[in-house]
């Protein structure tokens, strides 16, 4: 096990009905700002729960935030909580309005352009406090300090994290998902299974504690994953995928383990090159990256087949492909395609988006630096 | 799943060389009462390290916090801490140490007769600072907020817990525990054990994640744990312990999910009648405990013997019985005896032991309450 630190404050309260009990969680005499992404918090009745739980206090609704969160967009949020005198933020959708609430929060209290947040990677000392109701089991942003926010302008998608933005509090309430489209339920199963591998599927450092936690992750994650669409009122179901997602990506499966993440960058140049889904892109990657890097992740992966998939026959090489076949069967089973070709685009862009990588600087991703550009047009070509 | 509410805002600070790291943790100008047990962390060095690492700040000592931390010692603490105009505690030990050291810091701070926050469960909302340097992997007391404290003059012991009480930091340090004594290592195995257990096999609520955790947990403690006392300078192994022990009881695996908890209660009438080691008299109920409420635990049980014992042949009662079996033969090879004759006690006292739960009220115990003065006398039988 490698040394680590980990610390989480943030509280989470979970279950049926807990929207109410923002109540307690902000101060009485807050002026609050709701932040929100598109009208699904109207039309759920989310909206008008967080509103009748927040009683007599002056509230105020930023919506519109968008998936990959602007900037330009969140310094709008920025002026309207200046001018309307908030001091506290509540954020009501999923990981974009999240991620977009804690650059906001950021922002208020930075002494300077808030742009270098980003950009600069300038120090985040301190953040106006926020809290969140989530409604999109996926990206974990409600119990981590990370958010990602991309500049419509300059082109870029940049990421920052500070100890002052994790959220004081997430409600998490299951029914508020039962309302989503299935293509969003899909994703969020993929990019929260992929969170977890990108933290496991490394090589062994004898973590047992992390590595039996994501094994028990990504397990709950293929029994409720397919459960998720076909029953989407199953309060249990939707329940374990809430509460998996947010552990896959808290700091604790990932503390004291090499970590990948070279999955998430190639896919990143997916979505901006071809406008694709992340999660769509997740599942591009993955497969085609674990085949690529089988040497590299040998142990790991007969360890993923024995464990997750419980694969225990046939030689090494058969229980690895088995593995890698499982994890592509079961996006597909999720109505994710995991080819290229199955979004329609061929292989042409390679070039592309290997350049796009060298650009953007990545040129040695992976838990060992190994994936360097010609290991990143071998994956990209293996996902035709 | 049923709703809940997690926080845990303890920050881990974990590995070889990591006690160095206080010194970032504590404030330049603190003045620090460092707080511990027997002399051990003055014989295998733990204290010179944390005296180096507070620098140039003004430390003082307070020596001899017992097992089972007692009031009137913790008292003489306080006292001390007003006399040197401290504002920060540094626990320095094991459980007892972290737990008494709760009780200091509440009561530094508590406008009142402290022993009403045990007695009359007072409010604790403020507390003096502290953080713990852990050398002893069992108790989790380093990443909660709880503590258990006795009176020796009117012979009670009384938990508390509040918000304020948990550790700023813990610094866990594997190699701090190689000079432990076998008998506490084992000890400290069949604690955390026994509090997944408490946590876990009692009936199904649909808790896909806080299952496999809890069962990531068991398996890890059957894998390190004898492996620790015939390996003590395995860092891996001790690492896996320490951490194991930590989440055992952080509350994040009981989050969401039924209590038990009468293998604890009952054992603590062991311990105030005959003063066995606590762990030793979990060892001792807990197998009977699961054997007289197979019933009620079926499905649990089940489960338990298939995941954590990989016991899936057979019926069902040969399976549950063998998972009960491979629990008592675990804690033996752990040499800690699983009957009440190991330690020269016979049925005599057994009278007494329930007498005693009635007396304090313990008469309702277990997950559905079922854990009668009838039912604690056949399980008291069944462990002679």
């Amino acid at each position: 096990m490698q040394n680590f630190i980990f610390r989480n404050p943030t509280k989470i309260i979970f279950g049926e009905g807990q929207i109410a009990a923002l109540n307690a969680e902000i101060p009485p005499d807050a002026r609050v700002l709701i932040t929100s992404g598109g009208g699904s918090v109207k039309s759920n009745g989310v909206l008008a729960q967080v509103q009748a739980a927040l009683g007599e206090r002056a509230w105020f609704v930023f919506g519109g935030i968008e998936p990959n969160p602007i900037y330009e967009t969140l310094m709008q949020a920025v002026a309207m909580a200046r001018e309307k005198n908030i001091d506290f933020l509540l954020a009501v959708g999923g990981g974009s309005v999240i991620d977009g609430t804690k650059f906001i929060a950021a922002a208020l209290k930075f002494d300077g352009e808030p742009w270098d947040i980003l950009e600069k990677q300038a120090e985040v000392r301190d953040a106006m406090p926020f809290g969140s109701v989530l409604t999109l089991p996926a990206t974990g942003s409600e119990m981590n300090s990370g958010s990602v926010i991309s500049h419509r302008a300059r082109g870029d998608k940049l990421p920052f994290n500070s100890e002052a933005t994790y959220p004081r509090f997430s409600v998490l309430d299951p029914t508020t998902t039962y309302s989503l489209p299935p293509r969003q339920i899909a994703n969020g199963v993929v990019d929260a299974f992929v969170h977890i591998v990108e933290q496991y599927l490394t090589y062994p450092v004898g973590a047992s504690v992390q590595d039996r936690f994501a094994e028990g992750l990504l397990i709950t994650l293929t029994e409720v994953g397919p459960q998720a669409l076909d029953e989407p009122h199953n309060y249990e179901v939707r329940a374990n995928l809430m509460w998996a997602a947010t552990m896959a990506l808290n700091g604790l499966i990932g503390a004291g383990v090499p970590q990948d993440w070279a999955t998430h960058m190639l896919g990143h140049e997916i979505t901006a090159l071809h406008g694709l889904d992340h999660a769509q892109t997740l599942a591009i990657v993955l497969p085609a990256m674990l085949s690529v890097r089988r040497e590299e992740k040998r142990a790991k992966l007969l360890q993923y087949a024995e464990r997750v998939w419980n694969i225990t026959r046939g030689s090494e090489e058969d229980r690895i492909t088995g593995a890698i076949t499982a994890t592509r069967v079961f996006f597909e089973r999720l109505t994710v395609g995991t080819r290229l070709r199955d979004y329609k685009i061929g292989g042409a862009s390679i070039g592309t988006l290997v350049a796009k990588l060298e650009e953007h600087g990545m040129t040695a991703l992976g838990e060992h630096g190994g994936v360097t550009p010609e290991v990143a047009r071998q994956v990209y070509q293996m996902s035709v």
